[in-house]
């Protein structure tokens, strides 16, 4: 394909991209689920899968080859690399807007039970990913040959482990749960265990697929630059919020500046072997706060989130073979990712909430608002898929995992504490359209 | 190589491009200069152009050839598609943006100036590059062998009649001149001219390297496209502007909705056979005023400028070979090309305004405004590269009068009416950081 045609192509699929993506998530909300849980099912309804699944059901063939034809047409091979660089700039912007709304002073206020829910919501997981991953490495089609044990055993324990912290938040700072001690213990638990995972998955991709000497590099370089990110790296970005105070605004070199630095930190953490979102989420976290934090989320965050992420879900989609999960053990695979999943982290952290003195109430509402994986399984699991830890038939057990957990937690969350928050009114408003 | 490979090296690309655009950019403020400016000069400094020079001077080839090797592994020839899928949808936003910040209304106060000032600066201009075109098309590496003469005649006589009104706009509105008779008379004169030579461009577009069905398929689609957009379009999208009303702001579905209007729209003009940035100019034109178009401007604008831009710029200037302006008759040609510019478009918006009453300060005040040309020249030239109907050594002596044009505006400007204006304080300050 010649640039022109490319780019005659990209035009028409964003368009298709977005419609999906908002008449899903428009759907999606009508129900009360929020717009993410739509945008996951738009890029896997925009995939292989439902054509693949449409095979199974005994439909004529030539409809089936008609559909697979035009889904093919809209997305043809070479357009896809436009499609996954645009989907890597979206995930590693929005990684790094996640960094700049991290808050470490969360932490300080309730201490004793965020630690334990975190605790035992990240180990827990952690455990049954890693007695899952030896079963499932033994089943073909699921880890790839590359990977060795300890690497199956880490990357499933991280992504069980990972929460939708991003979503997390929203949820609470949209109802007004901020000050509540709902609200501060699942924040400080959801952002110890996701920054856990993050290191874990860290790690796993440091060390796969290359000798001693690759492994070191990466895992030297990740300790470099995260350390250098949040001493000297922080100090020195302080500049930009002093800039952005004086100027009353984010003027075009400050913005251009940030975007410079996120390009730089997005190349470096590729380059020595780990993955472009940790550079942008490390980068956000060492940005100043006040009015630069509110000031680029108002300029990035537009763009980022309707713009680039459905670049995001598309891409992921189009890897998501949902067909694959067509025989008995394929579906008892992905029943016992989806049990150990909701086991793991819900129940877990349900159990350490009620252990450390909470009520019953904000016991089960943590770990609801915890069990869901939304936008960051998908970021991890894809990854995975393109590291070549994972093949195609896990990340979609995987992905199925990470929709279902994602739409249980807001129904959940109503039944458990909402209904009585809005009766006893306690509760905020949801913003509109969002 | 590899989408992996390929995202790693957008991401060093951009930091690249960026960090060039703003020192590039910095140091054309320092001088007094706008960004555009800096930016135009960034691209080619980027492109294969310096190397080309440097090889011209007589350095050791060694140094030579290294520095050209450096150019190409920042530069491989594969990531040079997304790089173009990037500027295609920098430059389409930016004309949206263009289109959404362009006021019919203007025509109505200086109509008798501004119809002469507008009809000269582009009929004069026309008929320079016309004349230009019948010489030029028989010197080789000019014109492609597919250009027919009347095509080569309307394309150099579009290229040379483009004012670049953004600029013009943005000089007039940050020393506060739109109520000035200068400020009413060069934003009129500009808008027409550039709204013109649009329409030539669209014609020989329409007309070019096809059968009489490919030429009838663009030029009635355009007029389709132009005709609802401006009546029935417009009227439909009123509704986008009372949803905003309504929320007090753009919500995500709008600027979704937004987004995907453009995409379509820059794909219909492109599938057609005419060009994306059509598309994207009249539904910015078509486009509701008041909120809407503050706010989406606020959306839209820091990421398109400052990082979409730059991408475009860079595509063209890995397109430009000024070392293929190295012989007396190219010396020539490119000189011919400035001087038909500047004597086309300064100086008959000159004695136009001059002609209808105006005083000489203003008149040479509008003169200058409307001779620069800057990013539009670029994007009408990258279309006739891309489209073959010209050829590398016209599109860079064109780069150079771009260059040129639009570095005589700021200095000249100051000279025959910014002095005099600052003294009788009727100016207003230039904003801090653009």
């Amino acid at each position: 394909m010649t640039p022109a045609q490319l780019s005659v192509t990209f035009f028409l699929q964003m368009f298709i991209i977005l419609a999906v993506c908002r008449v899903v998530g428009w759907a999606a909300r009508r129900i009360g689920q929020p717009q993410v849980v739509g945008e996951m099912i738009a890029g896997v309804l925009l995939g292989p899968s439902v054509i693949g699944l449409l095979g199974l059901t005994g439909l004529p063939a030539e409809w089936v080859a008609a559909a697979a034809r035009s889904q093919q047409a809209l997305f043809p091979p070479e357009s896809l690399k436009t499609l996954y660089v645009g989907a890597q700039l979206g995930a590693g912007l929005y990684m790094f807007l996640v960094g700049v709304e991290f808050k470490t002073d969360l932490f300080a206020s309730r201490l004793r039970s965020a630690m334990a829910v975190s605790l035992s919501g990240m180990l827990v997981p952690f455990l049954l990913g890693v007695g899952l991953a030896l079963w499932f490495i033994k089943v073909p089609g699921l880890f790839s040959e590359k990977a060795r044990t300890f690497e199956a055993c880490l990357f499933l324990g991280a992504a069980m482990a990972i929460t939708a912290f991003p979503m997390l938040a929203r949820i609470i700072y949209e109802r007004n749960l901020t000050g509540t001690s709902l609200g501060a213990l699942a924040l400080a638990a959801g952002a110890i265990d996701d920054a856990t995972a993050w290191c874990v998955l860290a790690i796993v991709l440091a060390t796969f697929g290359g000798g001693a000497a690759i492994a070191v590099k990466a895992i030297v370089g990740g300790i470099l630059y995260a350390v250098f990110m949040l001493t000297l790296g922080r100090r020195l970005l302080l500049r930009l919020g002093s800039a952005t105070e004086s100027a009353g605004q984010i003027t075009p070199p400050i913005l251009a500046v940030t975007l410079m630095l996120f390009m730089l930190g997005a190349w470096a953490m590729d380059a020595v072997g780990i993955h472009a979102v940790f550079g942008g989420f490390l980068l956000g976290v060492a940005m100043p706060r006040g009015l630069f934090a509110r000031e680029i989320q108002k300029q990035l965050e537009p763009f980022a989130v309707v713009f680039l992420l459905p670049m995001f879900f598309t891409y992921s989609g189009l890897n998501t073979r949902l067909d694959l999960v067509n025989s008995w053990p394929m579906a008892l695979v992905a029943l016992a990712a989806l049990a150990a999943a909701c086991l793991g982290k819900g129940v877990a952290c349900w159990a350490a909430a009620r252990a450390t003195g909470e009520d019953n109430r904000t016991a089960m509402a943590v770990g609801t608002l915890m069990n869901a994986r939304g936008l960051m399984e998908l970021i991890i699991l894809n990854i995975g898929l393109q590291k070549g830890v994972i093949l195609p038939g896990l990340f979609s057990v995987m992905v199925v995992m990470a929709v279902v957990t994602t739409l249980m937690a807001t129904p959940l969350f109503e039944l458990v504490y909402g209904r009585h928050a809005r009766k006893s009114g306690s509760f905020g408003m949801t913003k509109a359209g969002e």
